[in-house]
């Protein structure tokens, strides 16, 4: 068996928010299975310190890049830094998952420029420099048991496929990035690269989405109605498994309640 | 634990073709993860004969009700046979599987009366049929250990989100029945009961298919060019074990190297 | 000049319901716009006699083919009978629009078979009937001063793209017949024959809706609210009058107040 | 009748390229239906002059902002510039196309962080200042006679809606354009402002293409085959007269033998 197979895997994981959503879900599960986690995020606070650590206390490995906002410039540092910490020698990068998002919603004529701006300098410009970084990489991969090369998934929401009365911005940013996972999807697929693109439809529970129905423990506790962010990490491990004869592009996840 | 608890998962699986494609590689996945299974199809040969022998050999249990054609009596009568063998004091119907097909391509001109009407029996009208019969069953089940009480899944392809120049009848019938599995999810989200659709684009390595490329061992071979039948029912499986907190209407499948 | 161009426009509209409809609008304009119309309806008490004598008395002609129901057989007889009436050597079908539909609105489990056969049946069985004399029609015309033999279009709404809880059988059959929409327009663009798809989204102003709305007046006066069929029809015609170097398959159409 | 309703209409146009497509046949065309035309685009040589010249010899009225790339600042000075030279007492902007576009084509690795950049600059931020630039003034206009206070429309591409092997960069900012335009056609409808999208599919008659396929005469003479920029510009002109009850946010543009 060749050195290059013997590389340990490495998820790179961007957008970790304060640590209870889809990113840290994803980051403790692929850590669970084997992977070394390359966390990259803005610090706010300790997130990256804990969740770090929190992974090594599980038993798995893991470090944090921070990134003082999402753009291409900081994104390749990043990704230079990782290969620092974690060289290629010894880890090939076999997934990476773009989760960064700037949520903002308000009525268009309310969307200040700045606004506008970070939505598509987080969804697009950063998600570009995030793919090139993980496309580069995983081109650099041999095949692994389910012949593929590596697994970029991006973390979409309903304004990725429908813009509306509050999300111009928002929608604008990830229906450009869901646009870009999918040229991506069609062009490296000859590569035995896959791309991924999930749809989620409903709020994630995460701290703050907590703290916003904090006066509402039944909804917090109903499986039914709010997306359990371990659950959207399991659906992004799944997709990392998929082997090459049938893969997916998109999914859709949403609480089995929420009305669409 | 109550009664009803106890029932045995039952899967109930619609179009087996000749017991080489993705009605079949379901059926023994299921059956390998504890699901009795009842098999509905038109019988062509020994195909349900051999596919239940098949099935119990390697530990499992199985039974099969064959279908003169798909229409709302004979799957209705399928049913009622299904629970004739398999009562439902002892079996709660978890999964059913619509993977029956008139795949017939032609230009608009040469379509026949027959082929449109087929398509859109076996895909529309036989589809309503088969889902009546699943969600009537699905909502007198208690919740499983996932939170829901039945997974109803499509098999779909290209042709159901893009009609083309050799698919008239054929995309209509698929168009239909995605609309319908659409509907489904909508109304029957809030009993805990997902329904699901897979675009399947692509070939999938059935006998016919090997015997069309036979003198093409390279491309039967080759993981990167047409689906593992194995490998979708994989993405099926997946399906009916997703939870209620992300749970996935739609989703694609296809080669690494597909062109699309 | 050859004889053949100079045969009457002669458009033939399906689906005329009581007469006061998409349908009805299109024949009125049409008329004017020096098309004989040939009106295929079930006969609604005097709606097909009336609707002729109307066309007539502004000096347009106008003839009526009543169908005892939208099938396969019905359909045919009628283009047989237009043709006895209106013979292709003094008249060319040039428009074909197929706006007939079986409207109904269930929760699933309470849909007839009676209900989905018939969504299905007019959708797309009778779909794939009128679609196929209006294309060989078309393709023994000329082209005409746009470029183009002819135009079919189908009168679709927002159930064609998506299913929904009370829709699951209206929405299969739209759905099939937008699909078959888009094959056509593929397949019979090389010959320029124009096939068009219409996703109407919101209330039309016939006379069922302004008898279900007979308490608020406000409403009906309101062209922000509701969908006036002259207006339908006056993108039927604009669709009929695009020349072939840029031409349409789908559009949608809604008031402007419409919450979508 | 109110002081207001007496300004005259003037047509805001962005994107002229080389003054040869869709933007100056529609600059022509709407200064032909009565609109005063105010042409914003980057000059190229003497294309703005010459088509104010061209416009104001057929009789119409013109004048243009040139601005130095496609900013929101650029854009919002223009806006100020068009104010200063058509005052809002005179001149009622009714109708605003933003036909701006950065049309890189390229494989991922191959796009240069500046043609992402501008990709989404062009199409996504441009956009964004047009837009409200647009709306406000849209929003401070009385209701026209087909009850509109104000149409802007946007020239889409096939790339809006499919990401491709050579378009991550274009289609990116194409996604997140008509997702915008989406957003405002839900959010402004109710003020009675009318916001389309057109997906042009397929090549535009420009000096470019002509220059392109100079060794192709047959395909330039070929109305079949390629997009008439003055066909396009009839379809915006079109969209601009719908009424407030059935008007269009999206239909698509291809010439008959376009293959899709």
């Amino acid at each position: 068996m060749s050195t290059v197979s013997n590389r340990r895997p490495l998820a790179v994981i961007a957008g970790l928010g304060n640590g209870t959503g889809t990113g840290a879900s994803s980051a403790r599960l692929f850590a669970q299975h084997g992977y070394t986690i390359a966390l990259v995020s803005r610090q706010r606070d300790n997130t990256l310190v804990n969740l770090v650590k929190e992974i090594k206390d599980a038993g798995g490995d893991a470090a944090y890049f921070a990134v003082p906002k999402y753009s291409r410039d900081a994104i390749s540092s990043a990704f230079a830094e990782i290969r620092k910490q974690f060289p290629s020698s010894a880890y090939a990068i076999r997934v990476a998952i773009f989760n960064a998002v700037h949520g903002v919603r308000n009525h268009f004529l309310d969307a200040t420029p700045e606004d506008i701006q970070e939505a598509v300098d987080v969804g697009i410009i950063a998600g570009f420099a995030f793919s090139r970084e993980a496309i580069v990489e995983f081109k650099s991969n041999d095949l692994n048991e389910v012949g593929k090369r590596g697994t970029l998934i991006f973390t979409g929401a309903t304004a990725s496929i429908r813009g509306n009365v509050t999300t111009s911005a928002f929608a604008a940013g990830k229906a450009g990035q869901r646009s870009l996972s999918q040229s991506l999807a069609k062009e490296f697929g000859k590569d035995n690269i896959q791309v991924s693109h999930a749809i989620v439809d409903g709020d994630i529970l995460t701290d703050v989405i907590r703290a916003r129905q904090k006066n509402d423990p039944e909804w917090i506790n109903n499986a039914d109605v709010r997306l359990d962010p371990d659950s959207i990490a399991a659906s992004y491990l799944y997709l990392a498994n998929q082997d090459r004869s049938a893969w997916t592009w998109e999914l859709d996840l949403r609480p089995a309640h929420e009305k669409w």
